[in-house]
């Protein structure tokens, strides 16, 4: 499938993704989900749920074998890759993962959003030695000491990549799971209090202890969507959309946690269908006009 | 439960007034939903069902049982009743079924919208002899000749009623299912072409017939919002909300497909969902004011 232009490439996995997924497939039309094996961290965590209509009493991964099972009845599948920046190139976007490139006619953000808060200096020294994207900016780390604080499994794979280039890799697990990582990886299980520095970074205090570097990458479940896609217009921190899940950009929508509150399944994954349904009346319009 | 000012009155039960009420009663309210014995005549009568996330080729009926399971796990009961209207009092509504009051802080309207076309010189002659509201007006033909044309089963209740009181009742169904009328009822089974009159309605013609008659009710799913709700803001024929599902009057949320497009279950639902949670929030800043 190289050089295949996506009617609706939708980045997220989460219910609103999902829905967008299968309203765009029941619509025909050509499609790529980008997203992470578990569908949704967010979704695995839920204990039991009692607010999604037509689902009493389920646990979050029990919702989750059944959203699994739907996509796959309809011949969907996920992309297991994560998305770093989309540049919108006027009649399509291009859709970068470490240099690689997607390319689809119009897309939907459905990336959720970040509970967790910002750790103390993170964003003080953001682009300034802190980052979100390791693939990305791992070059300027050759031969120097990186620390990565990891937030969920996918960021190991980043820090693997990390440590062929780096000369010293540190791995901070924010979570309590069993770690793939390369052997030069430094595993630090630790509290993080600070990232330090004064232009720059140049340490992590942790609770006890410290470490000198160079570069802190902090991988969490997403970025901010104006990073994501640059000149995205946001409204109290979340995207700005009206009611058919349009946002400021032509041909790019967003549905789900990220377009605000409240943050629950059910309204994510409506949003995730009004946004594919005006996604493919856009892709109709398009059509006409050529 | 005389006297009882309900926290949330949600009207319609479909996906939308489901969904709602399924998030107001997780958050303790007070609520009373009006609805049908089916929950929803647009749902029953979906075939097969591929686009509500989780559920992947159910039918209709399916759909409905797994709405009717998940409310009564939480004890949420329907109260199978038709409101006329709803009369906004400041810090609370008023909602009248035939005379007889409900009272509530905060009203969801989740009543659909109705598919079918208005027939010739039903909008012509509608508060010249065209009623929607048979219940209402029956009194205003007390020894007269009235016609129904009822578009579900819930308007033979009325068509009983009006027969009571109205000297000739004639029922037109707009439906094919077995009938439960009053003996003293003329069933007309013949496709109306047109309502006729001068100023006043005087005559039904059908495609073979015609009847001479002093009223026509057309009774249907659901009646015109600013019907039900006087001072109800509306765009494009749909009620105006914002993203919080709020509606021009305070208090007063709307849901699902009296919203406006798409006419879909999820999309619905998630707006229930979120009318639900504002409401909420809308009750406890009431209390905070007092
Ligand atoms: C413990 C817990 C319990 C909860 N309980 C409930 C409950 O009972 N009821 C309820 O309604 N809600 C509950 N929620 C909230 C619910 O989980 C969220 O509202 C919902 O998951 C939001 O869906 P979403 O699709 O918008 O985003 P998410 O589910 O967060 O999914 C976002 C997806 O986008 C992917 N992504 C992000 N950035 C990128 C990128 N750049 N490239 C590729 N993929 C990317 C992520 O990997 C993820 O797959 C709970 C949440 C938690 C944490
Ligand atoms: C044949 C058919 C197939 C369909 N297939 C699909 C499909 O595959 N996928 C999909 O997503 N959608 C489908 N739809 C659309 C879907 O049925 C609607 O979008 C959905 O039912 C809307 O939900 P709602 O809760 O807004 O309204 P409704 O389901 O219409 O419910 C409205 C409720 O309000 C009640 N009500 C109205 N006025 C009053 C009043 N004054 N007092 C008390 N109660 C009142 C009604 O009795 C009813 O219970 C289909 C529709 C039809 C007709």
């Amino acid at each position: 499938m190289e050089n295949t232009r996506y009617d609706i490439a939708i980045i997220g996995s989460g219910p609103a993704g999902l829905s967008a997924a299968i309203n765009a497939k029941v619509r025909n039309k050509n499609i790529i989900v980008f997203g992470i094996q578990e569908l949704s961290n967010k979704i695995i965590k839920a204990p039991k749920i009692n607010n999604y209509l037509g689902f009493y009493d389920i646990t979050g991964i029990e919702l989750r074998d059944r959203f699994k099972e739907h996509i796959e009845n309809l011949g969907i599948s996920i992309t297991f890759e994560r998305i770093n920046e989309v540049y919108a190139m006027g009649d399509y976007f291009a859709l970068d993962v470490n240099g690689k490139m997607y390319e689809s006619k119009t897309i939907i953000l459905a990336t959720g959003i970040e509970y967790t808060k910002p750790l103390k200096g993170e964003e003080k020294f953001l682009g300034k030695g802190v980052g979100y994207c390791a693939t990305c900016d791992a070059p300027l780390y050759k031969g120097k000491t990186v620390t990565i604080i990891g937030y969920n499994k996918e960021a190991e794979d980043d820090a693997n990549y990390v440590s062929e280039l780096a000369k010293t890799t540190y791995y901070v697990p924010m979570y309590k799971k069993e770690l793939a990582l390369n052997e030069n990886i430094k595993i630090l299980n630790d509290r993080v209090v600070e990232i330090q520095g004064t232009d720059k970074v140049d340490k992590v205090v942790f609770e006890n202890n410290e470490i000198a570097t160079d570069g802190v990458f902090v991988l969490k479940d997403s970025v901010s969507p104006t990073q994501l896609v640059p000149g995205l217009e946001m409204e109290n921190n979340h995207i700005k959309v009206n009611l058919d899940m349009k946002t400021n950009i032509k041909g790019c929508f967003a549905a789900g946690d990220c377009t605000g509150k409240p943050y629950q399944y059910i309204k994510s994954a409506g949003q995730g269908q009004v946004a594919a349904l005006n996604a493919v009346t856009y892709l109709d319009s398009m059509v006409k006009l050529s």
